[in-house]
């Protein structure tokens, strides 16, 4: 069975697995307020674009409990300002903000003061996740048409079941794969400098029962040369109105080297990954992040003290690279509108 | 300064660089026994193909000072005794047994008793150590032609003065283009599993003062993609005689991205690397490694408990890839004679 990656815990909190913590531990944490919500998407504690979008989302309704009782005049502003914090917690996933404008669209349009609003507020995280539920089973049931028997999946990062309220994003089709019996086999990029690959998607797929292989990335091009893989699946973090995408770092790179073996690239996300005000991908802001991920593991130096790194997050895919975008709409192609 | 990676201690013993403890700390250890250098090369204190056969020729010389005073019938049978053991310390290193061969054919040539052997293993030594680093700097010199001013410069893996007697392979013309305040920079490839690019090739450049940038492997794709890299210098660990060649795995993935994007990819290595018995690279053996290296960082795990894992050392790049070969005999195209 897929892993639950996110629930609210009885007295309303938001309830998390530890992404950080695995894979040597399985901890499950309660987050009670807005802050620690936005605190556990900056430690990565919560990730996956889908995912983050839905805890930011909940993190509103856990953060504004105490305002049940308080007048509208008093509520919309603090929820402005937990959601402007929420927000500021990663720049560069489209879904965190698309879920905190939703929220904040549904307070503004519902009368009332505390009870009513945070009633509706509730509701309406409660439907972005079961909406995100919905959205993962789409995207498998979709992708499950450009997958044979026996195939050999490549994947990176993690877009799984971790990633999504649901069973994933590039990872869904690969669940049903399983689910129905057809033989499907996954390596895993081990995805450095964060290792979600081998600490996430990794764990879920054994978690699973899914027959999985890890490899470093710099692996992958050789067993494309030796026709080890049949498919390439990749997730999105945000894709541009000309079909450029954002997806983690080493996207790019096997973009490239599974056109020049021939192998289908296909990008899985939902549909409100597509941000269709970015004409391309060029204007996608791209997060780089600490030099101390690429340069201490567990603790321990693994590079010269001071040494100068460049550690991107993202990279940037043209369009012309995938062969389809496999979302909860079918398998489509750019150009993309809202 | 290139780091020295290998020297003679004033009291004649072999002073080394413990690689091991790189980059937490920098120890220099005095091995005076062939026994203590036979368990440095065993521990990969001291790595690299070529100075792993300059290690055990020294070697045998600090092992043997004690002999100078003893007759020929006592000083050749010890001589072969240390010689085997310092075979045995990493039994597929090619360099190894072919420097522990020189030596043993030299003293077999040379008349006389302990004094007159011993000092024409000293000098046979030396001649091997002071050979690597005249190879090193040809490859440098022909190397610098192929790089214009403020070059951006892509490494994989450690290929400098770490490896070998000398200033490196790959690296060489590097080392020669700070040198002549050519304003060389130096984007160094991580090298998962171990990490020889962050702990090694990052930690003897920043010794040099030569600006380096670290980078996980996967970034090498965007960076190329947005012209960050003028030109991709690996080393070899076997050449076809077709000019496919065997290096640490990740190269032929670069390699492709490199056709990709019209940049240029040379391959530098000693003219002593080329197997001209082998036609093409499906020929070479490629090691499978412990799948530990790919699960566990510093004791720790960073997958699950008995994942199944697929860790191959090296990948082949085929020829075509290559735009020259940079050796101590020039910059050279296949096909390739002894």
């Amino acid at each position: 069975m897929p892993i639950q990656a996110i629930s609210w815990s009885p007295s309303g909190a938001v309830r998390i697995i530890d992404q950080r913590a695995l894979p040597e531990a399985e901890i499950t944490r309660d987050l009670e307020s807005a802050e620690s919500v936005a605190d556990a998407i900056k430690q990565l504690q919560v990730r996956g674009a889908p995912l983050i979008g839905i805890a930011a989302a909940m993190g509103l309704v856990a953060g504004t409990r105490e305002l049940r009782t308080a007048p509208r005049r008093d509520f919309l502003p603090r929820l402005a300002q937990l959601s402007e914090l929420l927000a500021n917690a990663r720049p560069t996933a489209v879904n965190l903000r698309w879920a905190l404008h939703r929220m904040a669209n549904v307070a503004q349009e519902t009368p009332g003061d505390g009870t009513a609003l945070w009633e509706r507020l509730h509701a309406e995280a409660t439907a972005i996740w079961e909406e995100d539920r919905a959205m993962c089973r789409k995207i498998g049931e979709y992708g499950l048409t450009i997958l044979s028997d026996r195939t050999n999946v490549l994947t990176h990062c993690n877009t799984g079941a971790l990633a999504t309220g649901g069973i994933g994003t590039a990872l869904a089709p690969v669940y049903l794969a399983h689910e129905q019996g057809r033989g499907v086999h996954v390596y895993v990029d081990e995805t450095r400098p964060l290792l979600q690959g081998s600490r996430l998607t990794a764990w879920e797929l054994k978690h699973a029962g899914i027959p999985a292989t890890l490899i470093t990335d710099a692996a992958a091009g050789t067993l494309m040369r030796q026709a080890k893989i049949d498919v390439v699946l990749v997730g999105a973090d945000r894709i541009c109105a000309n079909g450029d995408f954002a997806n983690k770092i080493g996207t790019y790179g096997l973009a490239v080297l599974a056109r020049h073996h021939g192998v289908p690239f296909y990008c899985a996300a939902p549909w409100t990954t597509v941000d269709a005000s970015l004409p391309d991908g060029d204007l996608i802001p791209i997060e780089q992040r600490a030099a101390t991920e690429v340069t201490v593991m567990a603790g321990r130096p693994i590079a010269p003290e001071g040494m100068n790194v460049l550690n991107p997050a993202f990279d940037v895919t043209p369009a012309r690279y995938v062969t389809g975008f496999i979302t909860d709409r079918g398998i489509v192609q750019p150009p993309f509108s809202a």
